[in-house]
């Protein structure tokens, strides 16, 4: 019986290690910088040298340790291989491989990050005690990820739960970052939100304390619609509808028990999840009508909890 | 190493049973008459019944036996379980449990039909050699399956894959058959598109061949719409769209390698495929814009199919 296991998220600027004991009991985690120079190639040989000080400060030695789970910003197919990741310079690698070898052999589980986060919040975070749960992480873009019986859908081409880039209004004329036009992210990122609310304050001359604020952000937003200000509470009220008519067709097709939403803009709290909870069951299809909705706890820590988990949850 | 399996499909009138090698040879098929009176409580002994009959038939005995897979017409949990099944007379029913007791103890897996024909699709029909497919069947209704990892996405509800239900129109006034407005079942199932073409026939006095039809099927409007009929391509397009646009969400959230078009519609052929794949190309996020379309290829052995793929695909 192995006794240790290690979460990695790997980010653009930091990588996020944490240190588990097999029970899932959180032990301890730092980060380091992530070496993106030279098509980050130093990127998987620093993760194996800190695994290895870390398992040597600790006194333990590689046979305690069960596995390494790794979530990376890109997508990545069932075998471990990531489809290039432009943040880190990687083309195709085999990281599931290559850590591997970089670690005696030690055994090495692959994600996409936005799914490992949502891995983490269905084990540990807002989702737990379910099993089919929809991740939405609402930060600068919109991220998604979809657990079914505890384990990652990560898809055919590793692009599953992207959901952030279903269209949801045919009649927008600006383009999505990925080229697209009326994506979902286009209205419920933290910057899709501040750009809506620019347009509404720029088509009248209604009073808003948001006129006051520069820069403006999600957050000044949220908190301008719990004062009751009317143009923030449109604001959050389009922004429910946009996320909560793309989750009924997220929920159509997969049917999970919960939905949670997380990222830097599910901070609002209550007045978000109400807001997409309204349009929600006013547009879902009447299996999914009571699907729960919950808010995530893990925040940044969810990659890494979720990383660790696809290396206890093998069978 | 037991030699043979048992595939069910259990529909409104009939029992469709299938007799197969459990090397997937098909043997034969028949049927036998659904009797949904009584609560349907005659529906699994006359099953078992037919299933013993036809193994004393054959000269082989229940030890020969791997399984009996059944496909029914309502939402069924992972454990077997049906949820209520209005045209069977059925509420809560333990399917799997009485229909193995009924048959000594035989293994038993159930599943509900649009996910069992989905199945049946992705390991001997369109989707073959693809373990992540989406099926799509457009028949009276619009029903649909989620294949992933060469299993059945089930759901928390046992109503994953209800695709027909995807909201594609907000501006829809009249209601679907489940009581929502816009759902794709309005636009693309066999009397979707005939209902939008009384309504774009009653809208403009333009000649088509349609107008001396009566009563008018879909088959007639794909039929004109190959001899070049403006109105009747007009209508193949509108469908197109709105099936191409649901599509584009359904697989953003699940990234299969294939999507398979099945139901009586699907009969017309190359003609629609090119409409869904214009729209859906036109809409699709850009790691799921070349996901595949296939037609079915099973028709309606479709579900008995998929039923005895489960109990030969058991790990």
């Amino acid at each position: 019986m192995r006794s240790y296991a290690f979460g990695i998220d790997i980010g653009g600027t930091t990588v996020k290690c944490g240190l588990f004991t097999t029970d899932g009991t959180f032990i301890e985690s730092w980060e380091i910088p992530t070496r993106s120079e030279n098509n980050g190639s130093q990127i998987l040989p620093d993760i194996a040298k800190t695994i290895t000080k870390k398992i040597k400060e600790k006194n333990i030695t590689l046979d305690d340790v069960e596995g390494v789970g790794v979530g990376v910003p890109g997508p990545v197919f069932d075998d471990g291989v990531v489809n290039g990741c432009v943040n880190l310079g990687w083309g195709v690698l085999d990281v599931k491989g290559q850590l591997s070898t970089l670690l005696s052999g030690l055994p090495v589980e692959v994600a996409n990050d936005a799914n490992a986060a949502a891995l983490g919040e269905q084990w540990r975070g807002g989702g737990k005690g379910f099993s089919n749960v929809i991740m939405v992480t609402l930060g600068t873009g919109v991220g998604g990820g979809v657990i079914v019986g505890g384990r990652i859908l990560a898809g055919a081409h590793g692009a599953a739960g992207e959901i952030g880039h279903i269209t949801v209004n045919h009649h927008e004329t600006e383009r999505c970052n990925c080229g697209k036009k009326g994506c979902l992210e286009q209205y419920a990122s933290a910057t899709g939100i501040v750009h809506v609310a620019h347009k509404m304050l720029n088509e009248s001359d209604r009073p808003s304390p948001l006129r006051s604020i520069d820069p403006l952000t999600s957050k000044d937003i949220f908190d301008a619609a719990k004062t009751g200000d009317p143009i923030s509470l449109e604001l959050v009220d389009y922004l429910g509808k946009k996320l909560g008519t793309a989750l009924t067709a997220v929920t159509a097709v997969t049917d999970p028990d919960v939905v949670v939403i997380g990222g830097g803009v599910s901070r609002a709290g209550q007045i978000l999840l109400d807001a997409v909870e309204k349009h929600y069951k006013e547009d879902a299809f009447r299996s999914t009508k009571n699907t729960d909705f919950k808010l995530a706890v893990l925040g940044n820590n969810a990659g890494m909890v979720g990383a660790v988990k696809m290396v206890l949850s093998k069978d």
